[in-house]
């Protein structure tokens, strides 16, 4: 599925010099309600349906941020742990806004709503957001920023407080607001523990999430809770730091090898952890009931406080070996233990991420903070080598179910057997299901035909539900959970008669998907670093995706993580880091027409050492392998576009499904992967017209010598 | 010429996790003398020639750090301007640590001495350097940022001030050196007005420049001054500034269409201006002398005083339309003016940039002071219509000269006859001289023979000097200023019969070259966003170059010029702005084989906006033209390796050459240019093939009718 991360902004705020000779410039243009489909809306005509009445949220928002003495209100997509999918308690910028998608935010003022989102979610908001909200579309031309609207907004207003929770923002993007509004003396206003969509948002809210906790085992893990401590506290050791809080949930779950589904479609546990020279603190929504629970998950075979080496209260008196105390999970609770532990030594360093949230931030003393990269996400992301021999086994499964599920879709479509997104999507469901050691899906499936297709994370429902059928492309972008890996793969299809466009989009994105895949590039680049060669072949003939190209993968945890990523950006991330060997990323081009049609091919690929002809001065190369093993559709690929490399890499992927898919595929599913793994034979004209004139010669010498 | 930026730094600070399974670590080495050739020196052995003896000047360097009460004493490259070539009077790092080439900075602590330097320079300093310094490459794995290196050194430190003149660093570095220090309790202290160097470097000092100012006539500069500042006053107008200090000397150059030879090669004016909505103010160095002085250049009519529409001493009293009031150059006497600018009015917004010295930035108060990138830096790179074509037209002069002292350097070193690197250098000079509006070299030609093309930004001296055979590799790297342009041009050749090994490394750097010379673009994108795609070819085996691919470039400026590049960075440069149309960079990927030869080809090319065979979302795609036109080597191509794309450009690209420079060239010049520009015809199997198997198939068939 498409990446996390914002697309790169266009931000060439430069317009207008009074008489200049011929230098071209762009103007920011206003933003305004005048960009949305069918707004204002027209007395009598009906609004799309897809479309949230968000007239008496804000309304009462507004009463709110009166009584909070705020002039405009930022409401984030993230929870309290920077979560890009929270819990559904958690997802107050859909509820305020009306927009469902996973990335976005939004900023209310006294008369004004307005929200920001990439690229992928650009015709699924102006769908969703009702005529109350100005859509603001990261990455086009002349889109102003959050802050730069922000202050435009506050050009006259005699008070200029700009509140928000601080539990919801990071602590780096706190402070990168205060900076751009410093200078236009507009306050950061933090609202406490009292976040205003809290206050309104009353009825019809999900719970709080609290589903059982089940241990990872080791022969899935690769590593003990024990020694991936150890590691984090010789990393605390080099950075003189005491005290390493673990907010992000992708790393409690990973670091103390523990599992839940607090999130849908993340297997994570709301979580907080204290890592300290000689204590663990970990802290848990219901924690009593949690550690002694049964666990849920047939594989597991201890409780959870027997795993974490805890009395069945959480305590660790008593106990030899590493021990996790456990506590009860509570905002104000952590906060007063963080400030306890900072005050308790004043010599003490405590180390927290760029992510951690401000409310955090701000209660260590600034001499104590230590902010960095966090190197539980850094090694998490390395992959052992049990996690990758798991990753490379959940894909072979996962692709067994897919080619299974496609392999029916198609024939039925083809027979004409009434087939729509939301039933294909809800049918591939069971077959993943049916797999070896899965545990559901890693995110919502993508399952769009023809212009739903164009819709970047497009989730079909019975409201835009369209059939599948063979005039049409169909994009399907699904993935699966799995005790031993986390898989996402798209592929697109035509089960007719594609168009020649329709065939030279899906070779364009065919050839960067390739070109991306045999990169090789000198250790310590980032991701950002040459995602443009996925995208250069695309660009040749003006056409652009606006998304990132690779994204990293978690191993039985997040289908999204970071630090790595590889994606153009205009706002380098902070948390980024370079990639590494052993890293697992998508490769996944695509190309979107609006009202047409949408292309994807999404590969998962491992980063590793690779060898070269030549060495230079022992830098260190790295490049990637495959991991999804689903065919492409040669009926969709112009080969004379391709170069003679590009062939040979596509043969040597379907010699790969071949040899490691099909042993465990039989009957119609082999046959329907069989027509797609052939290998392509180059044509080029000599190898054509060589034999025909031999052929003509020869014939031509025979009849006379008769 | 190599790009001014450091390229990417390798930062994976991530090692040895105890007991863990199977990732993959790297250690920050420790940095020592040990990695220096011939250090520490050895009683009775000679240390190589180049090196500079700096153990007196530390000596004295260290008594004033102990008055100045400071730990660690930082010497940038800059001068107060940030200029990256600054006047000699300035090369105060050059001076303490003997390096002569123009990028690196040097940390001097009580027992120790550092310099990091970027890749252009790692092979040039361990030969500059005498054994008290630690070389420091930045680029290469391991290797720790200044900063994490001061913070080692000041572990155990009671004081912990480290100490730097506000002039010569700027503001945002002196911020990232604080906001890295401030967790370990380490100080930048500011020494104020008396730089430590100033106060050692008593003997043997170049004179401060005083250069007489010519006005660049509105034929060349293609826009007065008094439109830019109108051009400018807009653009304060929009970011509610009140004023905007200049404190780049390219800026000042060409904002008020002046030019001087206060430094070598840059034909800049050692200066500053404040331009306010109802005053222009700017700092000379002897102005009164200056303002009178009858030109120096032939194409200037006007005296500077009436060029600036000032009176003779300077002042403004009763001059009607813009006028520039002269001021003396003074350092304090700036600050004070800054000081009660800001006074004066409280309301007002003073605009400096992010280059700006902390001395300036530290004067104007926090609530009043806008930073942000130089309108001027952005206004200046998008050239006009008359640079532009000044640009084409002084390039072609320029490839005329190379090529017509090519001619005869390639025919006489054939002959046998003894040239050198210098003696090169030295006639290819008066080739560009003899040019119409020549107005000198854009920087010391770069003439490297076999070994010492190896090293990236070589100056030949005399102690270096290798002459040139027909046996090595010649790398040439040279440009002019010229009134109506400036150029910057590298080709390697060989003048007699290449390696298959030295073919097959041009021709992955051709590869690379035309494939970023063939990139488009969606507008919006930094340089360093596709510099990847130069480099791909050259990764696929293996190979590295450690330097930017493309810098900006003036017009009658300077060789380097911002805010666009393209270079992958590690640390994303505050300052960089996207591409946009109508600037001009360099493409210069290269090879650079330690000891053995170094290739680099560069060719100034120009972003225009292009047409592409579809079109998205109304997204402008830009692309390059190049501007260089001297021809490539086919001798040491493998064309076999090409792509038809790259031949394609390849033949278009000559064929311009023989177009636009053939007419002025004639005889063995003219020849010289033929032997490289002709056509290449794509030999495929095919094409030999066929006519040998016709003209067989005739033959028998006619032979059989006989």
């Amino acid at each position: 599925m498409g990446t996390i991360h914002t697309f790169f902004v266009i931000s060439i705020i430069f317009s207008c010099l009074s008489g200049s000779v011929d230098v071209h410039f762009i103007t920011k243009r206003d933003a305004s309600l005048d960009d949305r489909k069918d707004c204002p809306p027209v007395e009598g005509q009906p609004q799309p349906p897809t479309r949230v009445d968000t007239t008496a949220r804000l309304q009462a928002l507004r009463t709110e941020m009166g009584t909070a003495d705020v002039d405009v209100y930022i409401i984030p997509s993230e929870d309290a742990h920077q979560s890009e999918y929270p819990p559904s308690y958690d997802l107050r910028r859909s509820y305020i806004s009306g927009l469902s998608g996973s990335a976005g935010i939004a900023v209310v003022t006294a008369t004004k709503a307005a929200l920001w989102t990439d690229g992928r979610y650009h015709l699924q908001a102006d769908d969703e957001l009702d005529c109350n909200w100005i859509l603001m579309k990261d990455g086009v031309e002349g889109v102003p920023t959050m802050t730069e609207w922000i202050i435009e907004q506050m050009m006259n207003s005699t008070t200029k407080n700009v509140g928000a929770s601080p539990f919801l923002l990071s602590s780096s993007k706190w402070k990168t607001y205060e900076e751009a509004f410093t200078q236009e003396a507009i306050t950061m206003k933090s609202v406490g523990a009292n976040d205003l969509i809290d206050k309104i948002w009353t009825s019809g809210r999900p719970e709080k999430p609290k589903t059982p906790i089940n241990a990872l085992p080791l022969k899935f893990a690769g590593r003990s809770w024990q020694d991936k401590i150890n590691d984090l506290r010789s990393e605390m050791t080099k950075k003189h730091a005491g005290a390493f809080i673990v907010t992000s949930l992708d790393e409690t779950a990973w670091l103390f090898n523990i599992r839940a589904n607090d999130i849908l479609y993340n297997p994570f546990v709301v979580s907080y952890a204290i890592v300290e020279m000689n204590q663990i603190s970990l802290y848990l929504i219901d924690s009593s009931t949690k550690l002694s629970q049964t666990p849920t998950d047939e594989e597991t075979t201890e409780t959870l406080y027997e795993h974490l080496n805890t009395n069945q209260d959480g305590t660790c008196t008593g106990k030899t070996g590493l021990c996790v105390k456990v506590l009860e999970y509570n905002q104000s609770g952590l906060l007063t233990d963080i400030e306890t532990l900072a005050e308790t030594s004043q010599s003490l360093k405590v180390w927290v991420t760029i992510l951690c949230n401000q409310a955090i931030y701000e209660t260590i003393p600034e001499t104590q903070v230590i902010q960095a990269n966090s190197k539980v996400a850094l090694i998490k992301s390395m992959k052992n080598s049990v996690e990758r021999a798991g990753m490379q086994n959940s894909h072979i499964r996962d692709a067994v179910a897919l080619i299974n599920f496609m392999t029916k879709l198609e024939k039925e479509v083809k027979e004409g057997k009434k087939w729509t997104e939301v039933s294909a999507a809800a049918d591939l469901k069971t077959y993943r299901f049916d797999q070896e050691y899965n545990r559901g899906l890693s995110f919502n499936s993508i399952s769009g035909v023809g212009s739903n297709g164009a819709i970047i994370h497009y989730s079909p429902s019975n409201i835009t539900d369209k059939q599948i059928t063979t005039s049409e492309m169909y994009l399907l972008d699904s993935g699966g959970q799995y005790l031993d890996g986390t898989t996402d793969v798209t592929r697109t299809f035509h089960f007719g008669t594609p168009t020649e466009y329709e065939k030279e989009c899906y070779t364009l994105v065919l050839m960067g998907h390739i070109d991306l895949a045999l990169t090789k590039w000198p250790r310590g680049l980032y991701g950002r670093d040459f995602d443009a060669i996925a995208r250069h072949p695309l660009w040749d003939v003006g056409l652009v995706y606006r998304h990132g190209t690779g994204h990293g993968i978690g191993a039985y945890l997040s289908v999204h993580e970071g630090p790595g990523r590889i994606s153009i950006s205009h706002a380098v991330n902070p948390s980024d880091e370079p990639l590494d060997e052993n890293m697992f990323f998508s490769d996944e081009p695509g190309y979107y027409e609006a009202g047409k049609f949408g292309i994807r091919l999404e590969t998962i690929v491992m980063t590793e050492i690779v060898d070269t002809k030549y060495h230079f001065d022992a830098t260190t190369m790295l490049g990637f392998k495959a991991i999804t093993l689903v065919p492409y559709e040669p009926h969709l690929i112009n080969f004379s576009m391709l170069s003679q490399r590009q062939i040979d890499w596509l043969n040597a992927y379907h010699k790969r499904v071949e040899n490691e898919v099909g042993p465990k595929l039989s009957g119609e599913p082999l046959e329907w992967m069989k027509t797609r793994t052939q290998q392509i034979t180059t044509s080029s004209p000599a190898s054509i017209i060589l034999p025909s004139i031999l052929l003509i010669c020869i014939t031509s010498i025979l009849s006379l010598l008769k």
